[in-house]
């Protein structure tokens, strides 16, 4: 392969602040060769999400994170074009958490974890949705909040980015669950769309003066589960809004992507936390990553019998990927942000 | 008993910012007969405790406070001089939430929760430990750390308020659960004491310049379980040093006395939690009232056995109850603040 060239986004430079395009830069490789047990694989489809803001900062995460210089981290699903591994052939579909931002991948199919690479059904849906409600971002939803949230019947639900890729999953399977469900976006189609998969009602934080008044109108036995998306202003307006007892599962930060590393100040809710008796729980995926199975297993059957949509915002090209990611950040994607590739 | 006085500590007006001693003011009243299934207790020690800041303000708490001209709530244990109650007689020994600042309380037993009435067992202990580590901080302490914090043998364990009432029984109850335990408090001589009752280290959060460093210098491998009294900037400090998993219990916010009701305006951890996958727990004892007994055999058993110790700090007189509570809100008291009336 080494006649063929691998397009590479690096990151150039942490970024300050939001992140720019300037942030990533270029590349071009020869297509490396797979060792004992790799597979080399032709990107078809990149996503973008959230937790990439974590990635390329100094700060301290939950994993490593990318060093200048290096090859952006990013899943992606493509096709397998030469195996060296026993149980992968030529044709092959891979989804996995290591693609990178490149157009050929060598992977190694036994890593451990998110690491690893999981052979996708393309009878069973479009390879991409491997990377949104049947991969990743539906995993999310679906231990974010069955498992962190522990909803009952009759529970009220608020999420926030709701039309988000996670969001989205998060009010259909509360409403599986017989939940009451409440969507917050900041795009008046957005919320359109969220009420026709089910949402009970949906609240528009960019033009709602007192947004803690809005969920309050809409939440008014107080709000039993929280999925917040996104941290910001409409984390501290559905805070003052808690029921006895109720559950806040901190999944994303997006509204914080702008100061990213630095010190996050604002109203704090010892005071309701006592009065109400609710928790806060910091929630990441991989810590279910075990319980993979279970999860997709129950999508898979809720879309096939028609009880979840989804929707995806799909840029064409890999020279596009940064701007996809910035796209996200800023709130411009509608549905989950991916990117065709070649 | 119409002819005998019972004097009375009013609230006078709400504090704006910490309680002064005006916000109270003294009347006397007749003391009042029990009617059918109500008993007559005499005063014998009041409990004055950091949760009556919350009833002393117009913002919504957990429960009724008292309005401007009504009766101070509080705990108390005294003695039965009149009984109109089948299972209680002169010279019982009651204790109960619903004493009031008052020198003689008609006290109803059958009530409900902590509004009813306990009979305390003088052989047992000095009756004034129904209010202190047999009685409702001990209870608090006990689940609080146990069922909330829920702790594993070789967890850190750090508490805020480490000598109070209820921190210096989370610190014992920490080490009997096989934790390292960490106190902080303001005081050298309350660290001295926190070390001889358990305590593995103590840091006087006023004596460190950099607080977070010295959180992390105690707890090279992070807290797994922060149980605040305090919140304010030792909750601050704390928060950057949360191990993968750690449980935080908010228990208590006496450090926001002086700006009850206002907006606590601060650094969030929405990042931390999230790379921790941390929770964070608002409790309040009253939920666990059900299974007060299982708490009070289990300390009085520690006691007995000489596994937990008690520091208590007296002040004499009816008239000085005020005063009591305005130390405690200070951390001018060493150990639980009791008041010995008449």
């Amino acid at each position: 392969m080494r006649n063929i060239v691998n397009r590479r986004w690096l990151l150039a430079s942490y970024p300050e602040g939001l992140p720019k395009l300037d942030n990533w830069s270029m590349d071009t490789q020869p297509v490396p060769d797979p060792g004992p047990g790799q597979i080399l694989v032709r990107t078809k489809w990149l996503s973008v999400d959230p937790y990439m803001r974590g990635r390329i900062s100094p700060a301290p995460g939950y994993t490593k994170g990318v060093a200048v210089g290096e090859l952006m981290q990013g899943g992606g699903v493509g096709e397998v074009v030469a195996s060296r591994h026993p149980r992968w052939r030529e044709g092959d579909i891979a989804e996995s958490m290591s693609f990178g931002w490149q157009e050929w991948s060598v992977l190694t199919p036994d890593s451990p974890g998110p690491e690893g690479v999981n052979k996708v059904d393309a009878a069973l849906a479009p390879i991409e949705s491997s990377l949104s409600w049947l991969g990743m971002p539906g995993i999310t939803a679906y231990f974010g909040l069955l498992d962190v949230g522990r909803p009952r019947p009759g529970d009220t639900v608020v999420v926030s980015a709701a039309s988000g890729a996670v969001g989205q999953l998060v009010g259909q399977i509360a409403k599986l669950a017989g939940c009451r469900a409440v969507a917050v976006a900041g795009d008046d189609d957005k919320l359109q769309w969220c009420r026709e998969i089910g949402f009970d009602d949906a609240i528009n934080y960019k033009k709602t003066g007192d947004l803690a008044a809005a969920i309050k109108q809409a939440c008014p036995q107080g709000v039993d589960i929280f999925f917040d998306n996104t941290a910001g202003p409409i984390h501290d307006a559905v805070m003052k809004n808690l029921s006895i007892g109720a559950r806040v599962v901190i999944c994303g930060r997006i509204a914080l992507a702008g100061q990213f590393g630095k010190p996050d100040i604002g109203e704090r809710f010892m005071g309701h936390l006592i009065v109400t008796r609710a928790s806060i729980h910091g929630f990441l995926v991989f810590d279910w990553w075990h319980r993979r199975d279970e999860a997709l297993r129950h999508l898979a059957a809720w879309q096939k019998a028609g009880k979840i949509r989804f929707k995806e915002d799909v840029l064409d090209g890999f020279e596009r990927v940064p701007e996809a990611f910035l796209r996200l950040l800023d709130g411009k994607n509608f549905g989950k942000q991916i990117v065709r590739i070649g």
